[in-house]
């Protein structure tokens, strides 16, 4: 492919006018329907989509119809993509046409108080367009989609070691590695328990393994996903079907629970558990949603020093340390992706994720 | 009064054998009577004892009885002591006779991983007192007694300037700063919500004030205490059961929440309101412990990108904090002591806290 | 006045289409000359320039002439100023026209590494306009004027109880409050030792003090400056030629040094001092420029555990922590203007400051 | 081997009375003589010692000769040692008889603020055993002999597939991972130059490598050692004699200069080096000693935004981080042992290492 680009004014020759993307058009109704290539801006770069991955938001978003704001364009799903870079917006110069790239989905608008702060995930302007926020595929035209749009800010160049399907995971990895920042990074010699081995939990997972937390735990109810968990290294794992989590917990870490605890199952008995096997002077980190308001004993919290972080996206630039932690072979994407189906069968793949058919780990759409 | 004290030898000729101490026999059985004078082993302090505030704790303390372990040897409660030092146990050179000191109560093992890290309230040994822990009050003897024996490393010499009853509400003033500390520590420009005017919120709004936050907003529910927050110049206060908390903190922050809110009320309903009225990407701050489990929208907190910190003791020297903040009359104590009562007097003053007779803020008692 | 602004559109009819500006032409050659009114861009703000203080830099500035990327377009320097909004560019909402403005002078790119990670004074694309970066009157047009446009994020409105002077010296302030926030923050009963009692070191002093450090100790050569700071409420002051400061501190600090000592005044000679000065496990952070390497034992640091800290600016919206603190009255700006001077006289203003005429403190130049 | 231990009380049968130890009698006399098998009091643990490391400072030690506090009782020294617990102080439950074990040399007295606040390699009581400081071979008895008595809160248990030769570089990789702490810890993604590969620089350029940091560029003048470096996975190797460092480093990192500059070589050069290959807004982190006052331009670093952290030994249970590691096999230390010496050849064994006869990279005895 010799794609050529003069950024900002032509469109390459290459580039076609019209493209295929999946967009929600109501409750449950995901369609793939011609659309126009959209063009970069200025700090923006086009991007030919090679791959995009199935968020458990996703499948949310299409049950619940597009959020109001978006009513009357029709957003293009999609915030797990990788692609090759094609045309550079006015301006950018971090990248070249023709390079692969991971992304991180939360642009941020750069100007509100958090932005300058550094929280871009935590975006006071998040969904304001016109002041720069740019959340692919949930705020923005996403990655379900033949081509996209997103800001040069937000993409890492891909090593050559690294496949389509590793972006994917680089992503997921992201939100991960972002709690881990803030619950302090430093794992190393640390003792972590991981709840729920879905793709966020086994991706964090991992990582902590890789930064040298020993051990790691990982708990969950399917005995597929603790064996895929133990094809990853992560040998320490405990079916809490079969031993209560807190007292596996106890056992594993000589009796004084886990330096840190990290939740990304989002089952609602979780967050008791997870004051219960955490260590003294612990941390907790939530990766998870809830289907409603949870209970559990702060009190509990309170009396052992124990503080509890959150992390709802892939912020401080952490998806450039997945990429960095996967060429180096400790941290395997890949290997979780379950499914792979051309992106005219979006229908049918959100369908597989809804039904669990064939207990889908990652499910990935190729336009 | 001219103490001689020869440190670790003989008992100074002015130290009594005996003394009056409050002591817990049994659930709700608290009575004084004499006790030995103990006498410090290396590295501690022999303190005569010259006020005691109550805390509410101690409350559930003696309407529970004594803990177990400390069954067979009647402990002397409190844990809000000041006084003057008598007698210097061997090796201490850091205090000298004659010299009035502030306390913290959870003095360390030293030796467990948290101590080492410098989590002393967090001590992985807490209670053992072979090992060098004492939470004088709580797991050691306390300060409902004449003389008492502390940890060199837990006393502060009191600035001239200072009462006791400052001294007293300084202990209570480091549970808060040690929680600020954990939650970033600095304060000033940012947003602050404090639910809860009692002792730990009156001395942790006020702390947040002389650091500099702004707008320090104060809410609860009883008219006396937020009067008693605005002579301290607490000025923005909500009064719960006239505007909503949460409205009240949102319209107060130009729509955005606070940067960072307290709870030290220990009302089943303020976990929610916390996440409530806290900005995107902005702390919450646990000072306080709920009579049950709490249920609130954790998804709320995940999807904010919103941390939870707590804090159950004076930690990190934090008691040294609110000294300096007093010295300097930006931090006031001996505002909230409401009640003095004579040791002798014990029962009479836990009767008036439990039942809230006159309003008690801090009820302190004089050996 | 009744401003009334068309965002992005027309130009309010009260805004002239010219103005008088500061411009550098050459090495010592700055003249007020006539030149367009700029007009703000999205996300920018046009300001009508009530003052503007200078800094040690712009007389090194004059003295070097304009840097080479701007020789073709003759720079308007001054990065201290305040003013009022006079017109919104595109997308603007943050502010309102009329409005009192205090600024930082460093806005980034918004899309590098640092500004992603929330480091903006380390932008990466320092000086690259077309990228965004725009640090007023350092590599695009500045205060020395009549008029001048600034990225939205970068104002703060001012309260009305703060005066043009406490602007411009917030921020000043701004630099050593980042300083501290990089140091920890949390300076409450910490020692902390000030070297240099200019504008920078008198405002981070006062704010050390009014963050409860105990104490602040004061260190300069000039009476007249110490004796200002006196006035400040900074009363613990050494003058360095009558005692040896290292020796002052030890003394100041019961023989253990300082937990903070910040440099901020550029002699040789103090990097050494600071090393000796602080306290074991302490903190430095340096404020100032040196006129070339310096030479210190730096081995002492490193066998002591000490961290050298930096601060190039008014980083992490410290402008905002600036101003809370005068709002409140523990930071005081206005004293430290020594002179005012109309901006037509800018090029005897600055000879006031470069001849240290009548030991000018702050200079400050009215549009 | 079946040793019994009653602890505190008799001296289990199988330890003599006796033992072999080299003393430091005077500046350059270093000699192996009998001296009393020492007995462990209250917290502390008797370990028959199997390695013992040299550092560079005992070589500085040797040619001192003994501290003057220290002469009239004649210092064993030796604080990189390792060995098997043979009995155990009254109090000790955190280790048994017959456990493998790995140290921090630097036990802190656990009472003064420093080590109140986690730090204690800064121990304000450094050298003071009556209040219980005890840095091993440094101002207490060490490894140089056949037992040693330490703190039990200093020994870390032995995983079975560590060889002592990783148990005595544990504890050089403690300084750097302490460093790292203190430097932010989270190097995942992140670009690193090492400045000299001796086992300091060996050990933290594996650990860095280890957590994820991408390049990781090591620095030396000897090809010996960049080999050695190259066979541990460090193949990012710039020999300084060949190339400028600057450059070299600003070529490997896009231009930017290295997120984090670790100097670990001691020559009086390489701070200016650092200044000038950090990335603005970057960090340096010194891990060396220089003969004399250094020179550099800490402008630079002032107008980069760049801080410099320091590290003097093993703080923060850092230790446990680096057996973490070693025990997954990313860091490794056996292979940086070049020479084996019996205890009684020590004279000659510091004679190889001062005159680098070999190259030893780390020299041990065997008691």
């Amino acid at each position: 492919m010799t794609l050529t680009a003069d950024p900002g004014t032509d469109v390459p020759s290459t580039i076609p006018a019209a493209m295929r993307a999946a967009v929600l058009f109501g409750p449950g109704d995901l369609r793939v329907v011609d659309k126009p290539v959209p063009r970069p801006g200025p700090g923006e770069v086009l991007v030919k989509v090679a791959m995009c991955g199935t968020c458990g938001s996703d499948v949310r978003r299409v049950q619940q119809g597009p959020p109001s704001q978006q009513l009357d364009r029709q957003l293009t799903l999609g915030h797990e993509w990788t692609g090759t870079v094609v045309e550079l917006g006015p301006t950018v110069d971090e990248l070249a046409v023709g390079e692969r790239v991971a992304i991180h989905a939360h642009h941020g608008c750069g100007r509100c108080e958090n932005c300058l702060l550094g929280m871009y995930t935590a975006c006071l302007n998040f969904g304001d367009s016109a002041k720069g926020h740019r959340a692919t595929g949930i705020t923005a035209d996403g990655g379900f989609a033949e081509y996209t749009v997103h800001h040069a800010s937000a993409l890492y160049k891909l090593d050559e070691s690294l496949t389509w399907e590793d972006a994917v995971l680089a992503m997921t990895a992201g939100t991960g590695l972002y709690g881990l920042e803030a619950a302090g990074g430093y794992v190393a010699g640390q003792s972590v328990a991981v709840i729920g081995p879905g793709p966020i939990g086994l991706m964090v997972a991992q990582a902590c393994r890789a930064l040298g937390a020993d051990p790691v735990i990982l708990i969950g109810t399917r005995a597929a996903r603790l064996d895929l968990g133990r094809r990853l290294g992560l040998d320490t794992a405990v079916n809490a079907r079969d031993e209560d989590p807190v007292a596996a917990v106890r056992r594993l870490t000589g009796g004084q629970g886990a330096d840190l605890v990290i939740e990304s199952s989002g089952a609602a008995n979780t967050p008791q558990q997870c004051v219960e096997m955490v260590k003294r002077g612990g941390r907790i980190l939530f990766l998870a949603y809830y289907k409603g308001p949870v209970t559990f004993d702060l009190s509990l919290a309170v009396s052992e020093d124990v503080t509890l972080f959150t992390s709802r996206g892939e912020g401080a630039r952490s998806v450039k340390r997945a990429l960095a932690l996967m060429k180096q072979g400790s941290l395997r994407g890949r290997d979780l992706v379950t499914h792979h189906f051309p992106l005219e069968q979006i229908a049918e793949g959100f369908r597989v994720v809804r039904d669990r058919e064939g207990d889908p780990m990652k499910v990935v759409f190729v336009p």
